[in-house]
């Protein structure tokens, strides 16, 4: 009777994932934003993205594409012409090497994300050390997890006083400490999410002249290079692995539509490899979502050539932003922040509320007012919020700040 | 001088990927179809996918959602709306439970193949053994192997007579016998691509009452359910492991919009869970690709809620081309097949080319006809090739029989 269903009975105990999955946590931002649900008139900056929808020219692209009945598989690594596109982009960039050096390094991936896990695919094996610093999103961490491997945390620390107290900086010497032999893959991801903490050019060839030492991977996230408010490089974006790095370097850097050219709905990035990685890549795009619509990448062609009726205004207004929301938060009693060089976010921390999830809770319920607990990014940004300036309408943020002051005048002293 | 990068220089030999991912094999149909490239007339069969575009009302629906602006972020297991779409659509083939239930375990994916790379994440752990009934796709085996599992592979027989003989069929001793307390999960695809095998009911219960025994999860891949001929089912589609699993069993349905709707190049999917383990693959969604386009999902909620314009259209041309094609390659000397009872391929076997990459690239080159070569699929499919029937023009399917008729009598005896 071996074949017979009915003798044996289904699992009695529930059926469960791996335990590295089971303990992953679930989004801290979400559980805030659910806060929020069916709740009217909620000034929301909690997720990470502009409130701006795409630029008519980009959905009008993909449009046409559909109307012209591309509905078909494409090609694992992009479409040639937006290969093209990225290359000349990049080439743009980080001129010098010739728009068919990046040819050759380039796999298009669904979404900015996608392509960090794929890195994290290519590269991690179960038990490898991958060391990452943080605060960061926390995709960063869990992805390495994801794959098996050890995460080590080295904490950003807050600057007590000078002229950029308030500010997450980077402690070189605990960092270069960390990576060691043993560390197959460095994630870092500047300008930063959460904490506009950038890396200069000088600070990233250090890490790469220590990494080429002890023969780590660095899996750069740099979705907000152009984000970039500090004027202080050749061309305006924040410096770059690209810029300091040899092609055969072991240098990943991660990229996305999303904040640049106001997709993030769209779920298309790139991936900038050493050469050598990019058929492997190709072989892990194949297995992980095949290939990203057609449609879309005709939109993120026309994005890309057409750029600049984009991204140099989004900038010019995203530091409108910060300079109307930071000396506001700032004027706050409890408030410390420093002004970000990049990114789109103002992180501060709110004295006296260092359950910052349950501040970020009762901020939705009692003031109207969406942020993201510090801790969603790490445990050392526990009494912090994370505020998105992304908004269109700069009054939005005056209003929040005004939700925000009156909320803080309503708490027990 | 520790931080002088010019003390170290780049790594002299090439960054390569995990030794696991170099070795995943590049796939053999892309060899095939780069034979075609710049070559004119070529009639191709070689990819999984109809050459018919999405129909207009499915294109229309992301058309006027890119109209309406939805560019940003969306849920990560899926818009509500296509989640109620899809509980009614899996409650009315698999009726009896109700839409609530279905509602709590589905999880929206970019693609199917997506979806069954996120059910390996779930359940695989680095080391664990995973058991592959093949010949199968190249991703199904793929998938385990990233994440670091030893894949056994059980495969299917060729019927040397009888009725069905040339058909390919389940040694069920075998395959029970292959799978023990060490399984962690069982990856099946019926009907199946490339062989067009498909199981019983009663052999969904066999497997399953033995996967309780051990403990072993089932991920069913079941993409080609409504591809399926048959007409010996009362819902008309292949037998599921849905209709046979008790609700909290360890099964895992992967399905896509791709075949049943025309729908490849726009990468959307579906799993069907455990209730117990939604949450766990929402948090993976997150992680992999954070969620899918918003004007994707409007186009695949129009698919489901007037599926009934499309599907049974669709299975019935499909029931024709394969009426067409297989007698056809009957009637050819040297060839061996079956009839399929579901999905869309003719696989067959050609005398005396035992190489069937080769002669895969040979029919590109001396005859203009694209198929793909059954080695793609499994060491034991060498000397086979995959006919992919889902041509619009049924007239093409003769056209290509009569190209690999004449190339067949220009080869030596």
């Amino acid at each position: 009777m071996q074949h017979d269903p009915t003798r044996v009975k289904p699992p009695s105990h529930l059926p469960h994932p791996r335990q590295v999955v089971a303990d992953l946590e679930a989004s801290r931002i979400r559980e805030v934003a659910n806060e929020g649900l069916g709740r009217e008139g909620v000034l929301k900056f909690w997720f990470g993205e502009s409130d701006e929808v795409t630029p008519a020219f980009i959905r009008e692209a993909a449009i046409a594409s559909l109307q012209a009945g591309e509905t078909f598989y494409a090609h694992n690594l992009g479409l040639p012409e937006l290969r093209d596109a990225l290359a000349a982009y990049t080439d743009g960039l980080h001129p010098g090497r010739g728009v068919a050096h990046w040819q050759e390094r380039l796999a298009v991936t669904s979404g900015g994300v996608n392509g960090l896990m794929l890195a994290s695919q290519a590269i991690v094996e179960a038990g490898d050390e991958v060391v990452v610093v943080t605060p960061a999103w926390p995709n960063l961490v869990a992805q390495p997890l994801i794959m098996g491997a050890r995460v080590k945390s080295v904490p950003l620390k807050v600057l007590a006083s000078g002229p950029r107290a308030g500010a997450w900086a980077l402690d070189m010497d605990a960092l270069l400490a960390a990576i060691t032999p043993a560390t197959r893959m460095l994630i870092v991801n500047a300008p930063n999410n959460p904490t506009g903490w950038t890396l200069t050019a000088a600070e990233q060839r250090s890490i790469l002249a220590h990494c080429r030492r002890t023969g780590t991977w660095i899996l750069a996230d740099e979705v907000y290079e152009r984000l970039y408010f500090a004027g202080d490089t050749p061309n305006g974006a924040a410096s770059s692995f690209l810029d300091v790095a040899e092609p055969e370097d072991r240098v990943i850097v991660a990229h996305s539509f999303s904040k640049s050219f106001l997709m993030t709905g769209w779920r298309l990035g790139w991936l900038v490899l050493p050469a050598a990685l990019t058929a492997a890549v190709g072989k892990l795009i194949e297995y992980n979502t095949s290939c990203a619509p057609v449609f879309v990448q005709r939109a993120a062609t026309q994005a890309l050539l057409r750029g600049a009726e984009v991204t140099p205004a989004l900038v010019n207004h995203l530091k409108a932003c910060r300079d109307t929301l930071v000396p506001l938060l700032r004027g706050l009693p409890g408030v410390t922040l420093a002004e970000p060089l990049g990114g789109m976010y103002a992180f501060f921390r709110l004295e006296g509320q260092a359950d910052c999830l349950d501040t970020a809770k009762r901020l939705v319920r009692e003031a109207g007012l969406g942020l993201a607990p510090g801790s969603a990014f790490s445990p050392e940004a526990a009494g912090w919020l994370r505020w998105c300036f992304a908004s269109r309408d700069r009054e939005r943020l005056t209003q929040g700040v005004d939700r925000l002051s009156q909320w803080l005048l309503a708490q027990p002293r």
